[in-house]
């Protein structure tokens, strides 16, 4: 079978156009047709994400309430890219016959302690038996402001941002993230990019998707990428490889934005006072061109790197 | 582990009240606080419904095009029974690296192709990784009126009926059958019902869930039950059998409702007008009372019914 990216591609192509809604299938979450701005507020949004054990986590490696808390951050993180707020999801559960109930409940507990934490109503759900455990999870928001942040509306000029650090993800960090909600909000209010996404699938493989649905190429400055305490712990003092490491790991689940030129100084002084402890990076430009990245090193052209892979696959 | 039903109860008191929306869970679909009014109709719903590989169908027992078809039509049917019409949904996807790719393709192809008839919109998706396939699908839909048909509103006094004719699914109802979106719109609009809901457990069992939301009891009169063909078929002669089937098999997919007497003349003779090849059968009262049902046989008490089993599980 074929790659994540290209049956994605091959199934949305079965769905006829006029059959899609208001904005092609791809961005981190769907635009739906109910406008929902009687309750104030921009157009409604729909997510869905799924954890499967094996895949996404490990029953017995991480705590009950750590793989409950991921499978409804990993949507809470896509209602963020699009500049929402969440209001509401339901839970369809695929449960073992060999499952612990105990477990289960813990799992659970450690959904309900997340969607608390952010007022997100539980209003629903579903258990069916599989043969391995998995919880997916469909997410509804609201969009702050009217206009749609997407992945498609970065132009040539625009800044490329990242939000905290990168890298190493495995060692904690994709369990116990904290969706950059408030981030995402601050910004679609009052600096709202040209385009933004939530880092899923590392980096480079990310920004490769704005750059394709934009129709643009990119420069990256490889001397501003802000790696991570877990990035380099995993490099064992390699710098080469802790940049690899940030490049290319998978689930950050920080935001990649591209803002444009105009909105940098404020937004860079605003953001300090605001989020203190999460680091805005300014890590490259957007350019004219098909999809291509080049690399900097502190402002002066460097060779493509290579790496070893290009990203993270959950499939 | 425990059954499917206490499994759910002990879930749900995980959910803070504050946090189950305003509505408790236990509908078919749940009631968003988004009110969606300003496009007209009632609020928002929201529905999730997951088909795996070896529960709910067999891959190669039946065509991939029926099993798409089913994992859309099961979430159709619940917004059906709450008065609600599709708008869009999402589908997320668990696949084994063993699956073949013309197999999904069909799936796929079977399920938009219910989409297409009914107007609903496919606004995204997810695939993962999994032992065994299966499709968790979230449906959105629009209340057609303010007034929330759901399960707790059943009064003494009140008409049982159903439509359709039941039993024997498993012949080739359950991945054929016609979600009672019509019907459903048609009663929501011109005879509100005070409880519905789709039959999937099998009548008595579903029964059941209404008399106990409703804190109610019901006569059943097994002389009016109406038995589908399949059902006969399934019981080879024996009519006790076949009765049998109509009331306990699973996946009926039809409407169970319990209208106000006062409406019983009216929505009888404009039903069959509107629907003249879907029977609506009255098939009992609901009562004062704890959740009990008595059983009559054309009007006359009769002993309650021996099942082998009491209904459908899923789970």
């Amino acid at each position: 079978m074929r790659s994540e990216f290209k049956l994605i591609e091959l199934l949305k192509r079965q769905i006829p156009r006029g059959l899609q809604g208001p904005f092609e299938i791809g961005d981190d979450a769907a635009v739906l047709p109910h406008s929902g701005r009687d309750d104030g507020g921009g157009p409604l949004l729909l997510t869905t994400d799924t954890v499967v054990d094996g895949v996404d986590f490990r029953i017995g490696k991480i705590s009950p309430e750590d793989a409950g808390r991921k499978a409804l951050a990993v949507n809470l993180s896509d209602i963020a890219a699009m500049g929402g707020v969440p209001t509401a999801f339901v839970a369809a559960l695929g449960i073992p016959r060999s499952l612990n109930e105990k477990w289960l409940l813990r799992f659970y507990w450690g959904m309900i302690r997340l969607a608390v934490k952010h007022r997100t109503l539980c209003v629903g759900g579903d258990i069916s038996r599989s043969r391995s455990f998995f919880a997916s999870i469909s997410l509804l928001g609201r969009a702050v402001s009217r206009r749609i942040i997407g992945r498609s509306g970065a132009r040539p000029g625009d800044w490329i941002a990242v939000t905290g650090r990168l890298g190493g993800s495995i060692l904690a960090h994709h369990c116990r993230f904290t969706p950059r909600l408030a981030e995402g909000k601050f910004l679609a209010e009052n600096y709202p990019p040209n385009a933004m996404m939530d880092l899923s699938d590392g980096l480079v493989q990310d920004l490769g998707h704005i750059l394709q649905a934009s129709g643009v190429s990119a420069s990256i400055d490889l001397a501003r990428i802000p790696i991570s305490a877990a990035a380099r712990k995993l490099a064992k003092g390699n710098s080469c490889k802790a940049l690899e490491h940030a490049l290319t790991d998978g689930e950050d689940f920080e935001l990649l934005l591209t803002p444009s030129p105009q909105m940098k100084p404020s937004l860079d002084r605003h953001w300090r006072r605001r989020f203190p402890s999460v680091p805005l990076s300014w890590i490259g430009r957007i350019e004219r061109g098909k999809g291509k990245i080049s690399w900097l090193w502190n402002g002066k052209k460097i060779p493509p790197p290579r790496f070893r892979r290009a990203g993270f696959s959950h499939f």
